[in-house]
């Protein structure tokens, strides 16, 4: 009998139709069964009537466990008081495998628990929404660059340097004693390729080894990076705006079920329209120390610094979509980013800080163009010369300006759902002390 | 101005426009000069008549070096000998850099020279055709699955055990002399979320530590893993057919110019249509044995085996399409497939074998559901158990016969452009030798 998801039940209506999934619920009266049916497309409640089903039917179903595997027959019931507008009379059941004490109930568990049991937890109606969600992200991302004219040049995972620092790195064992690094950012090869390319973008895991236990931190997380030759600073603005404005229009039009289940005031993510406020980093640091004078923010901030959560907090809880903070201190930025030609010492870089708390889903900017300055930089900051002769290549070789940014999946994912811990928002999160199942 | 790319030139047939690129080529004819611009998008003849630009820009072009970067302004005229049909009449130009002493010309350059120069090598006619290739290889895959309603769930890269055997991994240093190591295969965290999705995939790199240097062999490469709950061998070999008719109509479609390139014999990609050849692996060996028989096989081969690289080329080679050969000897197959209910010493998996000698493109079939038997295989295979705890979960609540397969990226990419070697099929292939650039 070919089987039907759930989330087809409408072009069902009236026929009999196979489903065939897990037992998410049972509730019983009388002569009466009323089992929710999961099926990794949606939860339905199926009704049986005891004098409809023979009697080994009923006997398999009445007392069936959580997540008992089982293929449902019956008869497709539109019913306006049923959660997705439908319900199934059954006329047939099969029970694959009738599962007893499924470790997780409606009771409430704790992270830790949960955590161990990823693998189960997934099927829970809320881990289910925030990983729909993810998977509209990620085909917003690529549609939209793909659309765009961006090519897909995915960077290696296996690198021989570091692209920024080297403190927080994961060493791996490549052969014979040589040893290799799981990529941070794909940022360098992207230079490359959009060399050969014009528009191109990687999107693969990055790896971090902080030792951070924050609820923005993951050590492995998937990073879009997209980069432009031919480009500038406002270049790389102008993108993040339709690039994540896009993103909100997408996981509001294909994931309002989703939203609803999570919660989420829309209203939020509606607002993630064209044009984002830009703010100068002198305008930012301006605004942070207005605010501690007011005793709204608790430290002084002083210029030439990163900004920290709180600073981000509170400069973005000023608006209701994106903030670019742009033209930040060279001294805190990345050796490779271009100066502003009309004031040596920023760097021309953007942050967008996004709202509600979510800090930074983007960072990006206008690299250097320059070999001299960038062989002074490799020197400065005590980088392996070696390593990036063939990243000075591309500044002997054709050399243009050229722009663009990264950004994080899974805090981008986070900030749609409205939750609070990125660990929910990839299937398997690795975190410090987390590397199971 | 405003840039447009030379893909775009026939919406701006006799305008003015502005390009920005590299220069691909430079002839001269006295007071005539045809640079050649490269932009990422394609290849465009520009005109530069002496009379009609400045001494200035005449002297800057005339003996520019190849890859020299540089914005270009001129009218646009159809010319239906030029290579893309169209002509730029040049009327300003910039020179960004003028670059000297390009280390790739068109003299015959040795592999490892080219490949140590990839960074640059990406800029070649040729291997942009075949990135351009698998960027479409990549959207077809995403795009076939989405709208079959797929969950993407990916795959950790760093996971705590191996999947199948421990031989091939690369060691990583985790937190606190703790060992991860990078994954071969997403499979059973595919397992976990088709319990949670229905139908899933994950698509990421993937690892392998393999000391071996054949063309088919990278140590880092991209994979596609579908997995499908109550589904079965044969929904795997449906999917598969669907799948890589799909990829190669859109590769058709989409990629005819780089095909041309690569000059690819396009009929053989117009034949990967369904249905595809299913062979039982019994039929199989007898149809090598007798090719021994009759010379034109090398060795004989035995019943029990695993296909080698000649004996998948033979039993390819008889058809016009891919070649399905399903229920090899469990003793070559990984410890989780299902058993074939009728033959006990058989395993439900199927190797879609690409013709023209490409071999296995597609390895996959159903998992074994029971939990006593997977016990015994871990214990027969000598795995740790308790790494295997969570995934035994998945037997314990609410097993259900499930299957999918995994597609390698690369070597799908090198079948579509009929190209020899898988490193030329990804940006920056590593390899035993190859952790640069």
């Amino acid at each position: 009998m070919q089987q039907i998801y759930i989330n087809q039940l409408a072009e069902h209506e009236g026929e009999e139709a196979t489903l065939k999934g897990w037992l998410y619920n049972l509730r019983s009266s009388g002569k009466l069964l009323f089992p929710q049916l999961r099926d990794g497309t949606g939860v339905v409640q199926c009704v049986v009537v005891k004098k409809d089903v023979s009697p080994e039917i009923w006997e398999s179903l009445k007392s069936l466990g959580q997540e008992s595997s089982l293929i449902v027959r019956g008869r497709v019931r539109a019913d306006s008081r049923a959660p997705g507008g439908y319900e199934v009379d059954v006329t047939d059941a099969k029970v694959l495998q009738a599962t007893e004490g499924y470790p997780i109930t409606p009771k409430e568990h704790g992270t830790e628990f949960l955590m161990d049991h990823r693998h189960l937890w997934l099927r829970s109606r809320r881990q289910h929404a925030v990983i729909k969600v993810r998977h509209t992200v990620v085909r917003a991302v690529r549609d939209f660059l793909d659309d765009e004219g961006f090519t897909l040049c995915d960077a290696p995972v296996l690198t021989p340097a570091a692209c920024e620092g080297t403190t927080t790195l994961f060493e791996v064992d490549y052969f014979d004693d040589e040893k290799a690094y799981l990529t941070q950012s794909g940022q360098l090869y992207n230079e490359a390729t959009a060399a050969a390319f014009g528009k191109v973008y990687c999107f693969g895991p990055t790896f971090r080894a902080e030792k951070s236990k924050t609820r923005r931190h993951l050590t492995e997380f998937w990073m879009v990076e997209p980069e432009m030759a031919f480009a500038t600073l406002d270049d790389v603005m102008d993108l993040s705006e339709r690039f994540l404005s896009n993103i909100a229009a997408r996981v509001l039009d294909e994931r309002a079920e989703e939203l609803k289940v999570l919660e989420r005031d829309t209203a939020k993510l509606e607002s993630i329209v064209p044009p984002f406020p830009r703010l100068q980093y002198d305008e930012a640091v301006k605004i942070l120390q207005e605010g501690f004078e007011r005793g709204e923010v608790e430290t002084r901030f002083e210029w030439g610094g990163d900004l920290g959560a709180p600073d981000e907090t509170y400069l973005s809880g000023r608006y209701d979509r994106p903030l670019m903070v742009h033209r930040y201190p060279a001294a805190v930025k990345a050796f490779y980013m271009k100066r502003d030609p009309e004031r040596d010492d920023l760097a021309l870089g953007v942050d967008v800080l996004a709202p509600e708390g979510y800090g930074e889903v983007i960072g990006g900017g206008e690299r250097a163009t320059s070999l001299e300055f960038l062989e002074e930089q490799i020197k400065a900051h005590e980088l392996p010369a070696e390593a990036f002769e063939w990243y000075l290549d591309l500044r002997r070789y054709g050399s243009q300006p050229h722009a663009g940014f990264g950004m994080g999946i899974e805090r981008c994912t986070a900030w749609m759902c409205g939750i609070e811990h990125v660990r929910e928002t990839i299937p398997f999160p690795r975190m410090l002390n987390r590397l199971r199942p």
